[in-house]
């Protein structure tokens, strides 16, 4: 992973296009109206963008509200299908699931914020898209926690300069402090940990997925704190979840 | 759907943006200089471009290679999760597959083109992701076929005249009057029908899905031509599409 650095001249006019893209997708559909009044752009310029966006393909206007397209499935898709985490991890991510009767994910790390590509559910036959493809902040998830933990200590810094350490509940890490002691916790013990971080009565234990020295994505167990108590974690869950990571980790090495 | 007009003044850094992150999709990561090579754009210009969309997100460096970046996934998911022809048609795509144990196609039309939104294929459990969320030029494939055939007469020629009727195989329509034949006997039966014009030995036949007099996409059954032959399609698989998107059709309405 290269470091990233800000670009000294963006090209603002794109800028511009993916926040009209992503204020859409946040809103499920805005009308004219609405985008001109939640967008600080000139009307005229607006009514530009709405229109190329439009003849690219990937906006459509469904009567007056205007829609993230379908189109944006093919880009997505074939950086799915070229994911060699997926490809390896997919059906690694079933056995975890079905070996453990727990909902397994598997998440990659883009651009400072994981990415689910898969979500293996124990006993159940058919692929559930609910969250598939949804970017998420790393400090609240258990797989984002192993992956913050195996990051390089700047890559740390510069995530949480660019996305934060906002809470989701009041147990999250919102603190930079607590935030690397957690990071030291989790490599002492291999595994993350996070106990209603991400949402209230939710637990999860991740482990990260390495290639050649660096973190590439996760793989966690998340479950209702009833079912997957503290105990339970970490005398059972967290070796299993090692063990498939580690899984993970030779294939894609022999990939 | 609103009448599509070309932008008179369009964002062209935006296009240029698309225009990288297709030509990297199409050629599964490129580096640099081959995008250098391909793109009639500056040095400076490139340069800007690749910053920009790597610092948006949507763009990965994997070392020397640009890929296209999993956020769109974010993009692509939901714009299928709000997509109600995929809500409402998913499951009964299903009951298509598992009732004549063939592979079933749900299709949207989108900007001109179909986006495969579910495969469902009989007896098999997992979600098969291949080539779901594909654009795919409508004149070659049953779905697409029954989609032409219950758009305006309008709208079928802008679409043509955007996509033009390039061959997938010998069979396919690359004619325009023959186009329109088709659309006259698609019309008269209600279903249409494909022998080998999208793959050589692959046979289908499709029915338009409808909302409000105005297609929304397809529901088509594609197989090989030994499984599917032309008496089978006709007398039999026919009525079963037909069925299935009339009920479709029914749970939209009441949606």
């Amino acid at each position: 992973m290269e470091k990233r650095t800000r670009p000294s001249q963006p090209v603002t006019t794109t800028q511009t296009s993916f926040e009209v893209f992503e204020l859409i997708k946040e809103r499920d559909g805005l009308t004219l109206s609405e985008l001109d009044a939640e967008l600080d752009l000139a009307k005229s310029t607006l009514h530009r963008h709405l229109a190329t966006l439009e003849d690219l393909g990937y906006l459509v206007r469904d009567d007056d509200t205007y829609r993230v397209g379908l189109w944006f499935l093919d880009l997505g898709f074939s950086a799915m299908r070229q994911n060699e985490l997926y490809q390896v991890g997919k059906d690694l991510a079933e056995n975890l699931a079905e070996q453990t009767e727990h909902t397994v994910w598997l998440s990659a790390e883009q651009n400072g914020l994981a990415v689910h590509i898969h979500k293996a559910v124990g006993g159940n036959p058919f692929q559930n898209f609910a969250n598939v493809g949804k970017r998420r902040l790393l400090h609240p998830l258990a797989g984002g926690k192993a992956i913050l933990a195996f990051l390089p200590e700047e890559r740390v810094r510069s995530i949480v300069d660019r996305h934060g350490l906002p809470a989701r509940t009041e147990n999250t890490i919102t603190d930079e402090a607590e935030l690397f002691e957690m990071i030291e916790r989790t490599r002492e013990r291999g595994y993350s940990v996070q106990f209603g971080e991400a949402i209230v009565g939710l637990n999860g234990v991740g482990a990260p997925i390495r290639l050649e020295g660096e973190v590439v994505g996760a793989i966690a167990i998340a479950g209702a704190a009833n079912r997957i108590p503290r105990a339970k974690i970490h005398d059972e869950l967290a070796e299993q979840v090692l063990a498939i990571a580690n899984e993970i980790e030779v294939n894609l090495r022999y990939s």
